[in-house]
């Protein structure tokens, strides 16, 4: 598998454990919750990297899987699986490469991972973070404000919650699921803090518009806000709009039911979102359907999959993310004349 | 105000009628619960039709506003209006055309109207339909499903909503807050039927990314979420599969938690989706504020704007839909080969 | 007619002079080498302009022609023109408008000189400077090296060849040709000085390759060369290679078969580059041609057009070629970190 | 080195024999008259391809270069070569990987051979076929019209010249330049037979604009021409005009100065141009230059490169040939309502 990034500007230093630190987060087998497949996944940088800095040629990279088995994939190759990519590809193409999942799969998320890596590393060097964490499995729901909490605190535990007490039930949960043979769906939310103000381009390249669009491209996503989002629909607007304020200075505003984003321009205000998960479609229970010449048949519930898919979904919401940032970084560099990349 | 509409096939009947229609539905000013504003507009085609047929080339559209008096734009030159796009805006480009709202101004839509109303020229020569209605108004909530309903029965009252009692709730609602001087939010939800398999494309332009991404663009827009949508993310693998089944050589689902889109490509069922909107930030009361040189001010209360903006909205997001859809079915016709447009 | 100029910085201080006087360069009727025909343009600029400067919103502009006549086509649209567009439109879409100003018209290049004029201004703050001037019509061929001319002086004859001899025998020529009722074509030579180091990107969008496709989206063009051009084909590497030498910091080339562009990439030195013309199309005399149905017809030599069309394309070459220039001047502000527009 | 191809309908027979024969003939040390250097490249198809069929999905393969030896660049480290891309990509960059193979060599040719040789095989489901050749060298100029002779028997000697007495000649004299460390440029001309009406697209992406931008991105190329070119800009409209004449049913032209293109798109006769290569810049004399910091310094006639490009250049023009002509296919399946694949 491999994946090229391209438009990286030149002289960024490259941080190749930041890279395998976000595999890490994202790799199958990690704990008890999540698939019991092994997959180790190792990279190899082809090009655009010398000497530890970018030279602003594509990025080309090489993921190898250490222990991928040949394995035996009759049972899709002839079986539209439910809720799955099967027929859609089929009917598409005319032709479906059954093998692995091809591009319907979720590896395909080991790519995003390694380019918002390198996206977060340019974004460091603006003093920019992008945190994102489960906010939701199934019913369970942090109700808390994310500001009471400290986020980073996610990464202690093997759901990525930053609540110890709602991590443990949302882990007990999951685990229950697990033992039925069954999946469960949830939600990521995701902050990204010290933007400057000026992201986001008018009209069809809003801000929060390519936020939704690289969310609602992962896996398994059925939804997205930010801000105050489906809630906020339910407010009126004296008690909804964001009341600005100065000092020093520095305009921010004394609430943020924006999200951070006013015109689908970022205004300085932390920048947060939620996404919405469906359930993991495979199963460990025998599901009916039809085989590709439409015959009743049986899919069979085995395999190892996610009994829940978002503790492994954070550092993809986190990548996908901190690309839609860098690529606003970039453009607006040529917004205005006279303005640098210093100041962004 | 202009709109290029670009990439319409060659041989299309021009529907002069439908874009009036539609515009008619978006018009300030058409009920006592939009706003009081009246805008006609008329429209002139340029290019791109020739006796009656599209030519292939870009569809060029001019669009007079009648009654467009000269305003005092004076106390939005010196101030920042708390939730607009002003202060985001300075900030980018340093020079800010405050005079009718410019880019950020819903006035833009007029254009996405006329773009949609083409494109749904198009899609009716392939049979589809795209049916958007009211299905939310503050915490009022249209819990029934859509297919108990008669979706085209919602042009019927002037809330757009297509269940007679929930309407009449709807507008009592609205005018309650109109008459307090305050703004709500709402919800519109999208019915897509008779969309063949195969729309939609792997990866980053998966069929529900693009209609999210569309949907994010249209002003005071929070949220998208489709199919199942958040509600889906509470729910169990085992409840939330849609079963395939096959009858007399037509695939179908069941249920349709998918909103018709399985892999981000269309399966052949009822694609819908659902957006959230912000109350207008407008209102009739005074706010605190700042102005362009950081000093506090109020923004005063006056003006004329819409209490709720569904309503309107519901042409608009069915253009944007529409768009989406085109692309798409273009796109498609070079995805086999030996495919044709006759057959998508 | 109307165009739309997206892109552009904010804050560019906006110049309605330099529009009209290369509208006047171009200008049909301006001598009695070109068309008779009399076009008088006048622009509204509707959007993207606020106070004198440019906001980053898309410049709109529309262009009347005071005394466009209704005019008799139907010689058009029945017959296919020799060397003209009609039978290829016709077949590639099935509908052709043949009423005058098409998208195969050359009446489209007004919209280019606007656009050019406007990278002009944005090129002017970088101190860069292009000049395009006729070097051959017909046979006639100027010889002479750009060096050793005042290029400025192109624009004080009809031909606009800044050699005052050669642009008299062009004129000459060309009126010899007219008198004949027949055309010529010509080669117009473009040099672009005060280039910073750096504008290009490699692989598929090298300067002079973006140049080479300008061009060759004139109508009428049928070649473009760079540097030594075709001539340098002939050449010994040994006496083609532009040694590189430097003095007080400054890198500089000591011949420049390069043409100032050197793997894709400006190199300080001057750009230039040239490009051919056929004759035009349009004769005052009788031709043989078919009609729609595929039977013989006649094509009457009438209408008012062009002798030669090179001392009209002036502007246009130049308007292209800032086009270009200015795309690379702004992608390259993010092409190394800590660039800036200031330095470029 | 890898390359991805994305675009390419489903459904396609794919043909490794046609890549391996294409890769062959760009290959280094093909003859006497080429590089000594020896590269024998193998590649592997991973993903894109199932069962000998494309599937739609972006077809992914790696290069191997069986003998790459380590090398010492450091000369190419601290240097600035005449005619090279050492300078420009220093300065643009800041950072310059110097190491053999960077963007800016002609080794990524071997990339779009490839592409080049998947483009072919969908040319070839219509029909299509592409055929260039060396009609130059030097100031050898193959001055005969390429409808007299067998352009297939190009391949038949060492320079791809398909008239044997101007091959012998060529071939002496790029062993004459190459005995004296010299190198030389020339032509290359290409012929696209069997092509429907009806490619290409108006305005900036006419067919023969984008061949131009394609052909004037291989490296050493400085110009392009198609049809009559820069002779035909010597001409009068009453010699130039292609006249239209039908034959049962189908409409030709007596000549064909247009080059097969008439307002930027496909009429049905022969598309022909021609490209022109500069001398390579490496030479095996020693040539004055400067370091990196700007002293003077010698860059040492030493390493195998090719005396003259355009033998081995002739796939890779052919490549690019393909590819753009693969792009309007495509593109033209979605021009006119009804349209479909198998008409174009």
């Amino acid at each position: 598998m491999g994946v090229i990034i391209d438009g990286c500007p030149a002289g960024l230093k490259f941080d190749t454990e930041l890279i395998k630190k976000d595999l890490e987060r994202r790799k199958p087998g990690q704990s008890r919750i999540t698939t019991g497949r092994q997959e180790d996944e190792e990279f190899d940088v082809h090009s655009g990297v010398f000497e530890g800095l970018t030279t602003g040629a594509p990025i080309g990279i090489t993921i190898r899987n250490k222990d991928q088995k040949s394995k035996d994939y009759s049972h899709i190759a002839e079986t539209f699986r439910p809720s799955h990519a099967d027929f859609t590809y089929q009917t598409k193409y005319g032709v479906r490469d059954f093998r692995g999942g091809g591009r319907s799969s979720a590896r395909e998320t080991v790519n995003w991972v390694i380019g918002g890596a390198i996206a977060k590393m340019l974004l460091h060097e603006y003093g920019m973070e992008i945190q994102a964490f489960v906010s939701g499995v199934g019913e369970l729901e942090l109700e808390k404000d994310y500001k009471e909490l400290d986020l980073s605190s996610a990464e202690e535990n093997i759901v990525r919650c930053p609540d110890p007490d709602m991590a443990e039930k949302m882990i007990e949960h999951i685990s229950k699921i697990k033992k039925g043979g069954d999946t469960v769906g949830g939600r990521i939310s995701c902050v990204i803090r010290n933007t400057p103000v000026g992201l986001g381009e008018p009209v069809f390249n809003k801000l929060h518009a390519s936020l939704g669009q690289a969310m609602l491209s992962i896996n398994a996503v059925k939804g997205f806000e930010y801000g105050s989002g489906f809630a906020g629909s339910m407010m009126k607007g004296s008690e909804h709009n964001d009341i600005i304020t100065s000092s020093k200075g520095t305009v921010s505003t004394s609430t943020n039911y924006s999200g951070g984003i006013q015109g689908g321009i970022s205004n300085g205000e932390d920048i947060y979102f939620r996404v919405a998960f469906k359930p993991v479609a495979t199963l460990m229970k025998d599901q009916e359907s039809i085989d590709v010449k439409g015959n009743k048949t049986t899919v069979q519930g085995k395999g190892r999959h996610d009994p829940c898919v978002v503790p492994r979904a954070v550092p993809i919401v986190e990548a996908l993310a901190a690309l839609v940032i860098c690529d606003f970084v970039l453009l607006s560099q040529s917004t205005k004349l006279g303005a640098s990349s210093d100041s962004i």
